[in-house]
């Protein structure tokens, strides 16, 4: 399976600003990497949980070849996948890195990180590396809390389409923008 | 301001299921009772943490009025909006219940839950009632972790229009669905 999705030219983003493109909750790719094994799984459960520092929490099963892959690491990638990657995250989702390189099965380009030894995923819309900030819940409930420490994102569109997962295999996806800035409370935003 | 939104019919879900509401990430309304006052808040800073028991993980800030209520009383409701709710999701998020009561401010229905004493938001798609789980994390990051005990969803649409929000007074509306059910092995469904 090879994608078409193109590398677009991507630019900094303040980690303060990750929520932009978390909060509505799409399904993620998450690379990782230890030693010369690397990896990449599928993530739908995550949230953010502060803008400064930049942390996101979220659940890794203990299943996943890529969970010691990043407990021991202590870093990951969580990169943004759009519609245009759909059967690239099904894929991903349905193999193990126990038995393929997917980076190489699905064609996806590793691409160095800047402040973690994970690679980016560069065929995705965004990439956010993530060091662990507090691992006091991955033993009761795989739960880990990073910190983003570097942002990239696409220049453009502003909001892609992105897959939020149901289960099932189902997604919903988004794109379609609704705004009501003028309706906010200027602390509110 | 008065809502169209309408009251519909709703049948039991079991807490399993949840996921396939909120683990697409859509902000929910959030509501709560402590003696005789009761609220209602806006959230999306939330995540799936597992299927049995039904754990949801969310960041309430310690500056909202609802944060004593649901410390306090260990309890709460999370409510799903579709897009008929737009504007009362962002009235409820831009005022504060220490100033009026959102219920009748918004004209939405108070409906006795089940398992909880924390009222149903009955103008929503879905309403998970939910008992706190474990609130180790409550003292560092504002982290609350939820029992889902009780779920009801409205028998129709089986995929409604919902809320996900970016921050920037701009949501992304999920709706459209892509079935990739038969690429998925049986176990990763």
């Amino acid at each position: 399976m090879r994608t078409t999705a193109t590398r677009a030219v991507k630019i900094d983003l303040p980690v303060s600003l990750v929520r932009r493109y978390l909060e509505p909750g799409p399904i993620v790719l998450v690379s990782s990497a230890l030693g010369d094994e690397r990896n990449i799984m599928t993530m739908g459960w995550h949230t953010v949980m502060e803008f400064t520092p930049s942390l996101v929490g979220c659940v890794i099963a203990g299943g996943n070849h890529s969970f010691d892959l990043i407990r021991k690491s202590r870093e990951c990638v969580i990169n943004l996948p759009t519609t245009a990657l759909t059967d690239i995250v099904v894929g991903v989702g349905n193999t193990t890195g126990a038995e393929i390189d997917k980076f190489r099965h699905f064609g996806l380009t590793a691409a160095p990180a800047r402040r973690v030894k994970a690679p980016l995923v560069a065929e995705c819309h965004a990439n956010f590396e993530c060091r662990l900030h507090d691992g006091a819940l991955i033993g009761r409930y795989n739960f880990f809390i990073f910190e983003v420490v570097k942002a990239h994102v696409a220049r453009s569109p502003r909001h892609p389409e992105t897959l939020h997962y149901t289960g099932d295999g189902v997604f919903m996806v988004s794109g379609k923008i609704i705004s009501r800035r003028s309706q906010f409370r200027p602390g509110m935003l």
